[in-house]
């Protein structure tokens, strides 16, 4: 089964979805945001699989705005920690490498480890096409910080682990295919949807009052400015709780008439935060 | 006076502080957000200047938690646009370009204008370091994906302008202090809060309710997963009314029982955002 991730091979995303679809999935690379959608929309791959906030930098705004805009549902979610490791030619040791290859944020992230051994920090598009790289030039002076996912995909050695400085770096990724799903979701713990508001006082109150009265908590919620009308608000959501649920239904029933547009993402069983 | 904000001299964060603080306001580059954060607190730079959300990416998930972290008052802010400039030497000419260097998020915006005349695309740690390498290296075939401002710190010439493809790419920016502000704060059409709440329905409600009960609307809510206490949620919001307004002052002491701990980060007078 092809799934569609935004990165070269060996990024974080499919590392992401290789533990959640299972080692028999084929991971498909795609170049952008809109690339990965545009493939499970065409049916080019069956299912995609996008992060949609990571625990440092916040939401992923261009992820959750295309969930809002396209015709695709999510179907899973995922917690994936970034652990950097230091990744090297064969033969390369910790003592020879000189120069560091990544993304500009990873390479910050790793900061304390790198200046206390002296390594020179190198920005490049990503933390997996900088692994690529030093692969592909095979000098043992010259590492790069990626996942451990790119040391299998590109034949490197792994240095060093886990060398970033802040330990509680994770990502959520949602799944997601081009049609609505029809199992009967009796394992669903979370469903994902998004919202518009007019831009009045207590819009939210009232939207929110239908998950509330039924004692239906969210886990996350957020606005975000739609780009083509300033009085309008969108927010995405998560509510625990299967969308066949009773309770769920009717509290989704309501929300419709007090919004000017709901989208259902889709339900799924949650996934345990790292931490909690 | 010094302004503290993150990044090399000529980033979008400078430029905007300029708009906002006027020409006369010194830009004291910090090489991260916490190293701004220090100096502010530390008294190095009076105020400082942070990114909080773009229009693209979302939230600024590090600045905002820092907001919630540290002993500092937000007193205004700022929308501002990201256009996008491709600078080169002087004496450059936009056919004679042939090596494009920036951040990969930047050169991934202006990504068709790239394609289109053939430029290849060189992966820097920011913009403006970018912009300061070209000029360092004076070859009239190598350009910068940067800010206008870069130009005129760095001496570079503008070959073209508004390069990135989404026109749509603004950056909210917050101007806080290490003191509470203790003006009156008349024009105070906005207030920047954070809140706490132990992980049960209709939580979020109740604390809601206190602002519209009294007609306050908000203009932002956004949920953060705490990291040490995954059984309580952390909301950042903006609410449109200035905290010595007797109706907010009112909500904000009924949000302060209703939540576990609430931070008013300060009141300022509301920018118009792009598009509005």
């Amino acid at each position: 089964m092809k799934v569609a991730f935004q990165g070269e091979r060996g990024a974080y995303s499919e590392a992401a979805l290789l533990e959640f679809f299972g080692a028999a999935a084929e991971p498909a690379a795609c170049a952008d945001s809109e690339g990965t959608f545009d493939a499970v929309e065409s049916g080019r791959a069956k299912p995609g699989f996008v992060p949609v906030e990571n625990s440092i930098a916040g939401s992923v705004g261009v992820n959750v705005d295309l969930f809002w805009d396209r015709p695709v549902f999510a179907f899973g979610e995922a917690y994936h920690p970034i652990r950097h490791c230091l990744l090297a030619p064969p033969g390369a040791t910790l003592d020879g490498v000189r120069t560091v290859r990544s993304h500009p944020v990873a390479l910050a992230q790793c900061r304390p480890f790198l200046a206390a051994r002296g390594l020179r920090a190198v920005p490049d598009y990503d933390t997996a096409g900088a692994a690529r790289e030093v692969a592909r030039r095979g000098a043992p002076e010259e590492a790069a910080v990626a996942s451990r996912l790119c040391a299998r995909v590109y034949g490197l050695t792994v240095l060093a682990e886990d060398i970033q400085s802040e330990k509680n770096n994770y990502t959520r990724f949602l799944a997601f295919r081009g049609e609505r799903g029809a199992g009967p979701g009796a394992g669903d713990g979370k469903t994902s949807l998004a919202f518009s508001l007019a831009d009045r006082p207590g819009a939210l109150l009232t939207a929110l009052s239908a998950f509330a009265r039924r004692g239906l908590n969210l886990s996350k919620l957020e606005s975000r400015p739609i780009a083509s009308n300033p009085f309008e608000y969108l927010f995405f959501a998560d509510a625990l709780g299967g969308a066949r649920d009773p309770s769920m239904a009717e509290a989704l029933a309501e929300l419709s008439a007090a919004a000017t547009r709901v989208k259902v993402f889709g339900s799924y069983p949650a996934a345990v935060r790292p931490g909690a």
